[in-house]
């Protein structure tokens, strides 16, 4: 079929809301941190978003979505954008490729939570266009290119595996690499701008539509049953982090909005499988899971600073999993555990183990030879005076 | 007909960009409040943005457009979105279900502005709930949902009524019920950052486009024709309430975009019926008129904090009535009385001033239970230290 | 033809971000000035999209788009959106309208640039109504409303001379009329929030999406080709800007975001007519030319206050040439230089320094004509005490 214009324009939209995630990642994060690395948090976000840009159009699409080699990655074809062009099959090939590139570059602003306030500027470019060339864009290939995790039949509507999964494991490794920051544990690290994260986590919302909904790569039914059960999972996620925490002491708006984007991850991978009311049930799980991953983490004492494993990792990993156990034919077509097919659970399970066990190897081993090799941490008198003056010159107030 | 993926597309976004309008509402309001206020104003407006999406798919959607009950109410058919599918007439009836779900959620956010600062958290939940079901789910049933105000001919596009008067006049309500905050009147409470209220309205002016243009639920002429005059009256306002402060003292920012969001309300529920030329009066009427009311409301020294009364109550009655005069059957198939049909005012004029009572009755009942059972406001010792430290645990700086 | 929905939900959506894209440089802007600044700023970006608003549908629309009128002006026919309707060719007549308006109010928004920090707002306004209805209007015909430059041939896709190159020469001019800062070169004058420039940016760079390719005026491949090169060229700019000041020190987040806009900036005229290898060139150039251009700027100690010559001006010129360079007759039907054309580019030269020239002349002479008669500028004591205060008594805090 040839190209249709309702949902062109519905892709190029959602494109847009994506890339407006990163931004959105990046003052989400920007809130969390101290006031004097505030200005290269956001920037980090944005300088991931620029490098996997590039590195798109030059090479990764063609790993991610070139002809299949042994299920693993993509060939060569489409290097440079050979043969990508404005004709395509309901929506523009070029189109398909850019709605791509920004879930590519979110998933790296993602992971900038591991090394956060500490961080040395040269090496996280380079650290990045390893980590996308080799974590993001084979994980991409197995589920969306035609890769082995296809063919098995696992089901990832929106980047559960893909972008969640691929950067809160990685992040973990990431921070297991390159350490606690200086006085972790021993002085306090509160958020410095609050209002920031909520606004950030509100432009992630917003954005989520753009990239659940827009995974349908169409203007349909499938597209607005996305949507609504994307919307459903956030609200119940965030009732659920906060009453949750209520219980324990006051709700926290921080807990409220980190309990939103534990619902949209969880729902991820699920959008275009599950009814609204199952969305309810996997929203509510994911607040309450990845609010005690996060406790966790924090009584483990390991710094994986803003919460990119608890969140997406853990959130992600649910969300696979909830697809196999919720999935309805009459949605998307297959069915899951509650509808009679449990194998639909196994193959998910070994989809989201796979991706959870790659991405931390390699980032681990990426991580660990930038780190001996150029050094991925700034000096302890940088990281004092913080990575806003030391990494950019810069500095809030004046 | 089947779906058309032009207006599925079109509605898709729109739904996306009306959500955006609730952290639009909370930043908007947030930079209005006192420093100390600043987080619990922003998570006041997404809490109930959550609260409402959870009650919307369970029993909200079914009440608002169920099959009638008497002109009042709908039925129980769509409870938990039983047959609400992938399926519809020109978009999903999941996507018209999520595009009512977040005006009904955006419009508890604008009440908010009635309990700022003093507000207790469960307390303003459980008040939500019940006000989302009494107050705003029968409007909605009266104008869209084929209740007595749709049957009686009255003209709502997008919500003069069900979104504006009854968040507005509730406000009024439940400000009387709730009282004036600590030292007001006598303390200075000016804004503490104007410049979040600014990018608050802006993005409540790029969110209008998706509320007022996306309710022609579909992308055509009509739509064009809401986007235009809803961007025109927005200005007027703008400009009419500037330079009406400005004949007192100096045009204030906070006065141009309150005019902005004035002209916004009011040509709210025109915005299908009327023509560009209409638009300009209706929003230079709306910015003097808001103005005005927000003058009386301080001299009487209510404390209704936000203006949502002065702004959205009065704009959204002006604009109900406006379009009894200015609508022309070239635009929206209905004339108006300068257009040679003066019933159609006398019937605007009896919708809404029953939404008027009925908005403010309800509400002023409704807060006063609560009220007198488990308490609307925090103790005194709570104000004084502010709602973000007292009832989130949580504060800007650190 | 009639109206596609498609095409339609497309650009009343793009027609939203390109509204947002005001507030963007709002912020983008004030988070550059000093704190005493930063309401102003915002504000007086707004008030241009308002008054803009007002002009364009009263007379400007119909002096852009009127029958031409000697190849410089368009008629009358269209004052007061007479004729201007719901049915069209493809989008509505009052969409693309509306489409146009946004434009129009961003561009002065962009010129504030020149008197940030010392403009008086009732002079602002006077000279801004001129401006726009003097330079914009006229600009817009030549390229867009069937004036000279369109007979001649010269491609201009989004607005590379009709907004960047218009605001850009018109702000080196504006600056040079009203003068320096007061301490402008003795003193510090940091950004003094530089957080909010980088959203601000961010939301120019999602804007620019809708600006780019909404000017396709449909949801098809051409829209897609114009989505993707606009992104590979402000990720390009972005980098190239950062390195660029990286040798020379450290890479700051100014000058990453200052180059993706730069690099936006120059892919504007071309972004219908060269495809994504060439985008990267034409990104990286235009971030590396618009920093020496700032530098200059600096050097030759010209308070041309945020750069928009340097960005806008320099940026535009740059890009209208590089689309008589890049063009490719497979995406836009058009060649240049390096498919053989090189007629175009001698086009694209005419045609720019045209603008170069009539935008700097004119609005040197306005700019004149306002200062000498009712003062463009605040006192020195409204300027010390800044013009949140002295021009709209507000201010930060409290």
């Amino acid at each position: 079929m040839g190209l249709d214009s309702g949902a062109t324009a519905f892709v190029l939209i959602a494109t847009a809301m994506v890339m407006l995630m990163t931004p959105g990642v990046g003052l989400f994060y920007g809130g969390m941190v101290r006031k004097k690395n505030f200005i290269s948090t956001i920037a980090l976000a944005m300088i991931a978003f620029a490098v996997v840009s590039i590195q798109w159009v030059v090479i990764g699409y063609s790993l991610a979505f070139g002809s299949d080699i042994g299920g693993f990655i993509g060939n060569l074809d489409y290097v440079g954008l050979r043969g990508v062009g404005m004709d395509g099959d309901g929506i523009p090939d070029l189109l398909f490729m850019v709605f791509q590139l920004v879930f590519a570059g979110l998933t790296l602003a993602i992971l900038t939570s591991a090394m956060a306030e500490r961080v040395k500027i040269s090496s996280f470019i380079i650290f990045g266009l390893l980590w996308t060339t080799l974590v993001y864009d084979p994980l991409a290939h197995w589920a969306w290119g035609g890769g082995w995790a296809h063919q098995l039949g696992a089901l990832d509507f929106a980047g559960g595996t893909v972008v969640h999964i691929s950067s809160g494991f990685g992040a973990l490794a990431a921070a297991l690499i390159i350490g606690k920051r200086i006085g972790f544990g021993s002085h306090s690290m509160e958020p410095h701008n609050i209002p920031m994260t909520l606004i950030g986590g509100a432009l992630l919302w917003f954005g989520w539509f753009g990239f659940n909904a827009g995974s349908a790569l169409a203007a349909d039914g499938l597209a607005a049953n996305a949507f609504v059960v994307t919307n459903i999972s956030a609200a119940a996620g965030a009732l659920a982090w906060m009453f949750a925490a209520w219980v324990q002491g006051k709700p926290s708006s921080l807990g409220m909005i980190s309990g939103a984007i534990a619902g949209l991850v969880a729902i991820t991978p699920a959008a275009g499988f599950v009814d609204p009311m199952s969305s309810i049930v996997i929203g509510l799980v994911a607040g309450l899971i990845c609010y005690k991953a996060m406790l966790w983490r924090i009584k483990k004492s390991l710094d994986e600073t803003l919460d990119a494993w608890a969140i997406h990792g853990v959130g992600g990993l649910w969300g696979a999993l909830a697809t196999g156990i919720f999935a309805t034919a009459a949605i998307g077509g297959v069915d899951g555990l509650l509808y009679g097919n449990p194998a639909q659970l196994g193959i998910q399970a070994v989809d989201a183990f796979a991706a959870v066990i790659y991405a931390f190897v390699v980032t681990y081993v990426l991580a660990y030879v930038v780190h001996k090799t150029i050094g991925l941490r700034v000096t302890d008198e940088e990281e004092y005076v913080g990575l806003d003056i030391s990494q950019h010159g810069e500095k809030i107030g004046g």
